[in-house]
């Protein structure tokens, strides 16, 4: 069991799990205390001028740079667009900061930037301000990416945990735990019979149609680091209502389940990187659910709970394929590193 | 002289010299193509839903993280409002993306998260979104910190070196050279007779004054990596003029010159991370310095020269003490490597 109150940095603090969730407790909300930090969401919304924006901040330190199904620059791209898309907004500018390991070949570089052009043009976004840090060799890992976002909130009803209401359907966009292990394959060099390959790609056309065609959109959240059950864990604690979720109704793939198992690892904490969880009136549940399934990143979107009432501070319980019910934790410590 | 067409990227391209512009011209550029990255602001400006909005992002590296007059978390902040206040534009959120290598103490990180704060209390910006990732010891250097912010346009007439005209004046916000010489004698364990201390600050009210006021403002801009010198050349190939600046109307201090005198370096090339020069018609510019000087960021504001005609890829000269001219060029390798 890791140390949790340790005195200086842990890998398991970059994990998005507990220890992370400790870091902005003790550390960031309090020093930059403001309602938008506090709100805990993706990104933050606000108005500017009259409109209403998101904006959203990542950095990547993924480890191997290119992995099968994308490498740091398609997660970067996508992993901002995503979050603007949770946050309800359009994305429309990004900005790239690159931090540059000396001796970091020049064809690889090329090879990133094209991968986030790429991207960019698939969701959208114009890549528009930036920066460039080099790094003494041997102080850094290739290169390290932060990215930033901002997009217009297309969304007409607000939306989030607080939004969340008894009776909702718990939707989900596809099989879970791609993205996790396919880094880890493609790092420790495990042959699993197939290529997995990371389902990082963006979320927001899905998003965007939902939101036009006027669902009763709840909230959103992607499931990056923590993977669903974090996700759902900080989502049921933000509505303060339990979720039930059936766990035999989160689809995961052949080679992923094969790969967790030999691994030891729980498919519902790994990571993905086009994935995401919408929890929308029941009323609505079918029509979204036809929507999703019209788009490629959420063809095999499905229903895995739904809202209950009480738990006053939030709580999610999976019921198993015989039959008990447990409750969820957020991921404590960290499954696999620097998997973004 | 160091290797210009190197395949590999070397410490030089981080240095916002010649070799970063190529980085940008060859790599960045051509992938990311695009109107408001090719201006090449400090920033990039556009509208988003009616409103006027400028967008910026930064990462810094800087060796040590603690330094006399600041450190990594107050540059980070003054660095995301200056380049914001060069657009034109009044600072209103940013984002902070923590890359920290494991290990890093918790009580560093504190005390770089109070010294945001505070420079974000200084500026008039709240930081409302962030992101934290963990490297593994020896992957990083403590932490980098990857910034960016949103503001909204208050100038009400379009700025950037295209706007310049023959006639303008040159206005410099103080004396240069402080923070590059600070960070070196911070590094290097340098015993000059006073410390020194850097020049970081906010430049944001002295800017918005500006802006109020309605001075004809041509074009702003910081002197960050590349110094006075490297910000006059671009503006002026922006503005495709001749600037004719007179070296000896600009304040270096003392201790600054007599450490770039030992350290065999030319001031006017020196980082700094709170001076900024602004280009305004020539019938505004006593009332420029006027207001300049009533604030303590910009309170040894000085005239260094003018805008003449000709000269269709503009080219910056400079006057010295004995008369003669010479031409400034951009900084081509690097002077001082990772100073912010």
């Amino acid at each position: 069991m890791p140390d949790e109150r340790p005195d200086a940095v842990l890998m398991a603090h970059g994990g998005g799990g507990r220890m992370a969730q400790r870091l902005l407790d003790e550390i960031f909300l309090p020093a930059f205390n403001n309602p938008l930090l506090a709100a805990r969401l993706d990104g933050a919304v606000g108005e500017l001028g009259g409109t209403r924006l998101a904006f959203t901040a990542d950095s990547y330190v993924v480890r191997p740079l290119f992995f099968p199904g994308g490498d740091i620059g398609t997660l970067a791209v996508n992993g901002t667009v995503n979050d603007l898309a949770m946050c309800g907004a359009r994305p429309a500018w990004m900005s790239a900061a690159f931090i540059l390991e000396e001796g970091f070949p020049f064809a690889d570089l090329k090879r990133v930037a094209e991968s986030m052009r790429r991207a960019a043009a698939a969701a959208g976004v114009r890549i528009v301000t930036g920066d460039t840090k080099v790094v003494d060799a041997g102080k850094g890992d290739g290169v390290y990416l932060a990215t930033s976002g901002v997009g217009e909130v297309v969304a007409r009803a607000p939306m989030g945990p607080a939004e969340v209401r008894e009776g909702d359907a718990i939707l989900l966009s596809g099989d879970v735990g791609r993205h996790g292990m396919a880094i880890m394959s493609a790092r420790e060099g495990f042959a699993f019979e197939t290529t997995l390959e990371s389902d990082c790609a963006p979320l927001v056309a899905p998003v965007m149609e939902l939101l036009d065609a006027g669902v009763a959109v709840r909230a959103l959240r992607d499931l990056t680091r923590g993977g669903l059950a974090t996700a759902l864990v900080e989502l049921s604690e933000g509505a303060k209502r339990e979720f039930a979720v059936e766990e035999t109704a989160v689809p995961v793939i052949a080679p992923v389940r094969a790969a967790c198992e030999m691994l030891g690892l729980d498919p519902l904490y790994v990571a993905n990187e086009g994935r995401f969880t919408a929890l929308v009136a029941e009323a609505d549940a079918e029509r979204a659910l036809a929507i999703l399934r019209r788009h490629d990143a959420s063809r095999s979107a499905c229903r895995i709970g739904r809202v209950n009432g009480g738990a006053t501070r939030g709580r999610v319980t999976a019921r198993g394929a015989i039959g008990a019910r447990r409750i969820l934790d957020r991921l404590s410590g960290e499954q696999l590193p620097r998997i973004c």
